[in-house]
């Protein structure tokens, strides 16, 4: 049981933020390369034009469900955390396999030995938005009068899946969890984050019949800049306000700068973006004379504004090219994940949280401020950022350091997927889709190939029952576990 | 601008709870006991069976979106809000149609001409529990850092339809929209909230293609009461401490009790529960002598333990007896809207406490506890409690009058609305199930009949996007107005 709640009653608990971190992506994946091959795309096209390498996707016997409880049940077994401890659970997904039955209800399955459920929280929706939406719940839980003490978690996943043609190669899958409470080692920043949010249609799930969404990608790509544009803006203005700061807020104080990824080659253009509008609003954007020598032959777009130039390629090509040094420095670290295991949708953007902390060590993130984007179509979004404790912190230095460790493996574990074709990715979709919504069903995908330790979709009853079954863990001891 | 904060930047705002409060339901209703005699089922099974007088129902022309349109709309313009101080708006529902974009997304529609899109909160779903959840979120986020200052909104909907059956009188439809900040005339009492989450398929909708759930009716009753039980027992735990009570928490310290009503035999029979808990837990359940004499003869159910008595019969007509004093005092008046509206899922129970509001004066009102248990299927649970501001208290004083002021209307509003025939309803349902997720459709119900001030769906087009009008609000001045 943690004792963390010693503030008097209307006194907020300091510092909240993520404890710990683990992350579950599919053991199986595409090479980018051979499906642009296998799809008759021209070279290049999902590789160079959209930046990304490879793709996890699941077969018939992952769901929702199975993802989401075998995040949880490793981050609890990592960190050594007993069910009893957690008094918040919240779900963020737009994988909707119930229009009623949440995804957390189904997670309370892994309480019933710790006799534990007076846990609140259940699932949140608007596409890649509900994981950001179910941590901003659970950092005002654990700073409001009903936090009691225990921790919050928050689980993000969802399955990526797009119909044949264009947009299939955008796809991905894996889910997030993350423990939260006071004394963080890594803070979520109070008072500053911002939020756009306006009706679009650019990327939806009208057809409950079907698991692909209807996309408008120009449409999509005008709403995530147009957000991006606005959540900066007046992130700024806030944390001018908020940190007291002299100059105006500008890209030079985040160290780091994360978004979300529907596809790696939005990101550098969004950082290039982020430079656009400091340019515009006369900001001092860069650190080094090397930066303000990239920076210094644009003066030609100073006439430019950011609603008529979100296509403008003539612009984009510019900050892109006169950003790229500080893309290298504050961002290309943030797509390890994203670049291999694709758009996962909702922990997307806590991928790029995770790549970016496991590409750096402890030393080189103390005290860095880290910027965060979060885009969910139709639309909501928010800006926001984490500040990483210093390393002369020893009571929270310890904590980084145990965070650190919880997904220290990550890389090892992409590196240790299967490998499947082209042909083999297509017929897995095709499954999918043919036996999306059965009921009265069972998985015809063996559950050989996925990690151990992973939860799987055993049958799914008459009655459209769902049932899980997990796979043992490597054997310790001599004696085989299942993880509980 | 609203302008409460005053408060310094650790310490939270104080009493913090609803402002106010505004309901929509549908303007057609069918009457129960002439849905017995067209169903063949047998006279009075539904009426004093399940305690139901009348159930309103939507027919194409309304969805989700309009009905929450409509609520958040008038709740806006009864209490003259701008849309520029709203920080954050939660929607909770389980009424799905569409598995990514949010029902908060459309609602930002309202949004526009203030130009506040600065607007956190999304949807979020399990069954019934969806507004409580949001309600919770709402009032930690009053609470936290990244509070700014403006209030939070509220708002639940859903439409409840069976496939032909038992089940189909069980129906209902409405939404509510609460205003949420703080020095509230009527506070959610911190620290006591209790939940109860559990696995369980009692009620769940796992065919996409239907809007028609598949019910366990035995487990959901089964799972209800048990959740009742253990919200229960932790919430007199947690409010013995929290109010430093040297007495044991029972009944008698609720001065009102509101329950989630599927329908309202239910909630009869679970006011009954609590009574029993008490009995079993040797509390005092009693304020007069008359209530001492109606359990002074149930000595014989003291062996009786709460687990293997849900389904007793016996134990229940005996304490549904006894308990029916208090059933009167406390909770019978909770039913005014349940009845004659439905289950509405989300807003019922936030309809119960609108129906106690009303029929009681501000001066009996005064000072007094409400405790309220919120149920959604799957299962979540929790009970809670609110206190309303004491007469005496001149400030929140006129804050408690404009909140009644705002729902005073109601009765007559249920007054005014059109009875329809069974077959009318049952042709109003069909149609609804023929053009369930349909596209490229223009509803055939005319808008004639619905309520002034009402949205109403006009087109779903080719790519599924929906479209809405709203009906004119009646002349002011001369002048047909729209609303905005």
């Amino acid at each position: 049981m943690p004792h963390f709640k010693e503030c008097h009653d209307s006194v907020r608990p300091k510092d909240v933020g993520l404890l710990a971190m683990e992350i579950y992506f599919p053991s199986m994946f595409v090479d980018q390369m051979k499906l642009e091959e296998f799809d008759g795309a021209s070279p290049g096209k999902y590789t160079k034009g959209l930046g990304q390498l490879q793709m996890g996707f699941c077969s018939d016997n992952e769901d929702i469900n199975s993802l989401c409880l075998t995040v949880l049940a490793n981050l609890m077994k990592k960190n050594d955390i007993s069910y009893a401890d957690i008094g918040r659970l919240e779900v963020g997904t737009e994988t909707i396999i119930d229009k009623s039955k949440s995804v957390k209800s189904v997670l309370m399955k892994l309480f019933e030995d710790s006799g534990n459920f007076d846990v609140e929280g259940i699932d949140t929706t608007n596409a890649c938005y509900g994981g950001t939406n179910a941590l901003f719940n659970a950092l005002s839980w654990v700073e409001s009068s009903s936090w009691d003490g225990r921790y919050a978690v928050v689980v993000c996943g969802d399955i990526a899946v797009y119909s044949e043609g264009n947009a299939r190669c955008t796809g991905g899958a894996g889910a997030i969890a993350m423990l939260i409470g006071p004394n963080a080692p890594l803070v979520v920043e109070p008072g500053v984050r911002s939020t756009y949010m306006r009706h679009a249609y650019d990327f939806y799930k009208p057809d409950l019949t079907s698991e692909y969404p209807i996309v408008d990608g120009k449409l999509s790509v005008q709403s995530y800049i147009t957000a991006l544009d606005n959540c900066y803006l007046n992130y700024c203005k806030k944390a001018k306000n908020k940190f007291h700061m002299e100059h105006e807020f500008s890209l030079r104080d985040f160290d780091f700068m994360v978004f979300h990824s529907p596809y790696c080659k939005l990101v550098k253009k969004s950082l290039a973006r982020l430079a656009l509008n400091d340019f515009l609003q006369n900001r001092t954007i860069y650190y080094t004379e090397k930066d303000q020598r990239n920076f210094s032959n644009l003066d030609n777009f100073r006439a430019k504004d950011l609603k008529s130039s979100i296509f403008d390629k003539e612009v984009e090509t510019a900050f892109m090219s006169a950003s790229t040094a500080m893309f290298q420095s504050k961002t290309e670290n943030s797509l390890t994940i994203a670049s291999r295991v694709g758009n996962m949708y909702t922990p997307s953007l806590y991928s790029c949280l995770i790549s970016t902390l496991i590409n750096h060590s402890s030393s080189e993130l103390s005290g860095r401020r880290i910027g965060l984007f979060s885009y969910g179509s139709g639309l909501a979004a928010s800006m926001f950022s984490m500040k990483v404790c210093a390393v002369e912190d020893s009571a929270r230095k310890a904590k980084l350091q145990k965070l650190l460790h919880g997904i220290s493996d990550t890389v090892s574990r992409l590196d240790n997927r299967q490998e499947v074709s082209p042909q083999e990715f297509a017929d897995a979709l095709k499954l999918r889709a043919d036996t999306h919504l059965k009921c009265d069903y069972k998985p015809s995908m063996s559950p050989d190939n996925i990690f151990p330790g992973t939860y799987y979709l055993t049958e799914v009853d008459a009655k459209f029952r769902r049932f899980y079954a997990r796979k043992p863990l490597p054997a310790q001891n001599g004696h085989v576990t299942n993880g509980h």
